[in-house]
């Protein structure tokens, strides 16, 4: 039996634990994938073959001598570079931290899928120190679009996107600030979830900015979305924002469908109006969810503000010393933004809080009305490697901070949004994805939607030509 | 019977409940009091006399037809100016405030108190924008200590310390950001209670800096602070900052002792070697409770470091545009204060927070092992008013600022405190307190200490000559 390297994670877990295939056979026909493709797309920056080897033979043992396989038996995975992997300085998509030791432990997350029984293939590219929307890196060179590598893998958790998107990694594990994993989740056209705010543990990871830092997986199906959500699921006492509330599966209840959910279309901020990518996205999302009303969420603007600010000022406190010492060694496009964050006044940062806040409570009372919101995930599909600027709403704009125009108002209040690529709704071979947006700690809504469009053929992860 | 103006406030409403004397004769005692000696000690900055009366009044008329009346039946009670009572401008110890329309109802905590029958005698004088150890104000003049006027009463809810020390308000609620109830209390000899971040709401009252802020009252005995506390107790909308948790009032097991309690003193950043006073009040509660052992609280000099910044960034953000706009209508000893965090960069203010979450969890490991930490309350007796620096271990420094040396470290981490005033332990007529201090949200545990020092004659609200 050949290995399908577009198959769902669920699939190849049932195809190596039943014995139709090796861990082995399927951990050698992805590295052989990465071998082919990597080269063009540069989504990993490490691939830790022995170790994956090691991992798929271990199984292939414990299989043979009678064991059960946990849930992701033989699947392989990779995690985005800020991830601790044993063995590897954690670069975080720079120069400076290439100088760390080796990780001595995995982080928790990529440890919760081992336990599961997942095979690590390796790190994946990201923009540099996460502060990006593009999958460019001045170290690493920009990370590509399995559909079109002229394109944009976007960012920053870019290689997520294109080793998911392009058959490198049924999961991979990203980050999500501003829209870290959407961004990259709706220009290479696969499913992505950033939980809400504190619900799966950082420890172990490369911040970013502490207080919009998410992590979450990247995932061909809604399935396997939530296959491995589950697994990550549960309190870790080493990130301090992390939750202390059990895990919530979402799996059991995933096929129950969207009856009774109040759903609405989000307008104001999030209009699609000029965008027409974006728009055949949310509107036929909305046909398939039968939500008639566009509302809006009062305060989206604001709160996108907000985060600019929160982000900035945050992530250049926690770089000042690298920024003092090692200006030099940034990349250009990462440096002069922490720059910036680390001459503005407190005051600013004091009022983006007030301002957040605030913000949360306008979103809590929208929530009284609707349990889900449809939301445009980025304003276009993936702009081309290299450009620089790019025409919005008549506008020309830069593309590295506004890509996060639609993300960004979202995660700035920690909602769990899943990001699914719409079937048809891209331009040419260049998929886009809308946001489904729940009530914080309401994933599982987000998830049975995503699952319900998948199951209608609106949301699909589409197989690239590459 | 005549009225006793230094009796406590569960005395009065006993008396006013069983007949014995009328809530207006209270009132009239009180008012007959200001008139007296508030021309000397300046705690008032509103007398609401009539409405005092017309509620001492209602009180005798509901009584007279048999109704049942309050637990504070009668008792008369201020609030610092930075609490709204309606009709008065709140101006929180500024001249600019002044400006502002009456109050068109209270704050919530005067609310609670009205609701229990207690008779509002007005609004207390207080550092400008409570930003303050010293009571001093140049808009309203010094507040002064009862026990000797030459001296300070202490900030910022000077009013109350000089009011309830003095025979003016069995009663009174202030704030504390950095010590602004306890240092007061210590200084003019009453208890005070700074409870949990987050227990008592601050609906309608004036802020100084909102993630440090709390409300909370002044009593002559520990059983009135705590008849005062669980009135004051419960979840209102109005404060973000307001946990929803049901009261637990403390009234009920207030006698229970300390049997089983694990009682340390605080060492290192609290160590009272050099300070008289201070090591008196430390050492005559330490005996008293049993407590053998000194312990460190590690981290506490970086909290308070980082209480300083927390306080300067939110409070000039907060008030940004009085300072752009009318900087010479400030008090010039707060004014520069302000304007020096309005240029600080947020780089600090970040840095601040992390350094407290830090020392939150030093502490919340030291509380694994202790129920009770005592500490001394101010570094030494009230200074003279005016006096602008004081002798500290040896150096010359500014009083302002260093009066809160032990206070801040506590408040920064939103501990529950009460504060004792320890008889014998000032210097001549000038009373010192220490710190009980608990777990979060255990304000229980530091108010029976305080009851049982009381019981022993150990704590004593002592009745000044005036």
């Amino acid at each position: 039996m050949t290995v399908d390297v577009f198959a769902s994670a669920a699939s190849l877990a049932a195809d190596v634990r039943s014995g139709r295939i090796s861990a082995t056979a399927v951990a050698s026909a992805f590295l052989d994938r990465i071998a082919a493709v990597n080269p063009v797309l540069n989504a990993y920056t490490d691939v830790t073959a022995a170790r994956a080897l090691a991992a798929a033979r271990a199984i292939d043992d414990r299989r043979s001598r009678g064991e059960a396989l946990g849930p992701l038996a033989g699947v392989p995975f990779a995690a985005k570079n800020l991830f601790d992997l044993m063995g590897l300085p954690t670069r975080a998509g720079s120069l400076i931290n290439r100088e760390r030791a080796p990780a001595s432990r995995d982080a928790v997350l990529v440890e919760r899928l081992l336990a599961a029984d997942a095979v690590p293939l390796g790190a994946l590219n990201m923009g540099e120190y996460a502060y990006d929307f593009t999958g460019e890196n001045a170290h690493d060179g920009a990370c590509r679009n399995p559909h079109d590598p002229d394109h944009m893998a976007g960012g920053s958790s870019s290689g997520c996107g294109a080793a998911t998107g392009g058959g490198m990694a049924p999961i991979s594990l990203g980050s999500d600030t501003n829209g870290s994993i959407r961004v990259p989740s709706s220009l290479c056209g696969t499913f992505g979830l950033k939980p809400t705010y504190g619900r799966l543990p950082r420890s172990r990871s490369f911040p970013f900015c502490d207080s919009l830092d998410h992590l979450g997986p990247f995932a061909r199906t809604a399935t396997d979305l939530a296959l491995a959500y589950d697994l990550l699921q549960g309190f870790d006492a080493g990130d301090h924002a992390c939750a202390d509330r059990p895990a919530e599966p979402v799996l059991p209840g995933l096929d129950r469908g969207i009856g009774g959910l109040r759903i609405a279309v989000l307008g104001g901020h999030f209009d699609t109006a000029g965008l027409p990518a974006a728009g055949r996205a949310v509107e036929t999302v909305a046909r398939a969810l039968g939500a008639g009303r566009t509302v809006d969420l009062p305060g989206a603007a604001e709160g996108r503000a907000a985060a600019f600010i929160i982000t900035n000022t945050e992530s250049a406190a926690f770089h000042l010393d690298r920024l003092r010492r090692r200006a030099d060694d940034f990349d250009p496009e990462t440096r002069d933004r922490f720059l910036a964050g680390a001459m503005l006044p407190a005051a600013w940062a004091v009022r983006a809080h007030q301002v957040r806040r605030w913000y949360a409570g306008q979103a809590a009372a929208l929530f009284r009305d609707f349990d889900l919101l449809i939301a445009p995930a980025t304003p276009m599909c993936a702009p081309k490697v290299g450009q620089k600027t790019m025409e919005l709403r008549g506008r020309t704009v830069p593309v590295r901070p506004m890509f996060g125009l639609f993300t960004q108002p979202v995660s700035a209040i920690g909602l769990p949004v899943c990001a699914v690529p719409v079937a048809g709704a891209g331009d040419g071979v260049l998929p886009i994805g809308v946001q489904l947006i729940a009530a914080p700690w309401r994933e599982d809504v987000a998830l049975r939607a995503a699952a319900w469009l998948e199951a209608g053929g609106v949301a699909q992860a589409t197989v690239p030509a590459l």
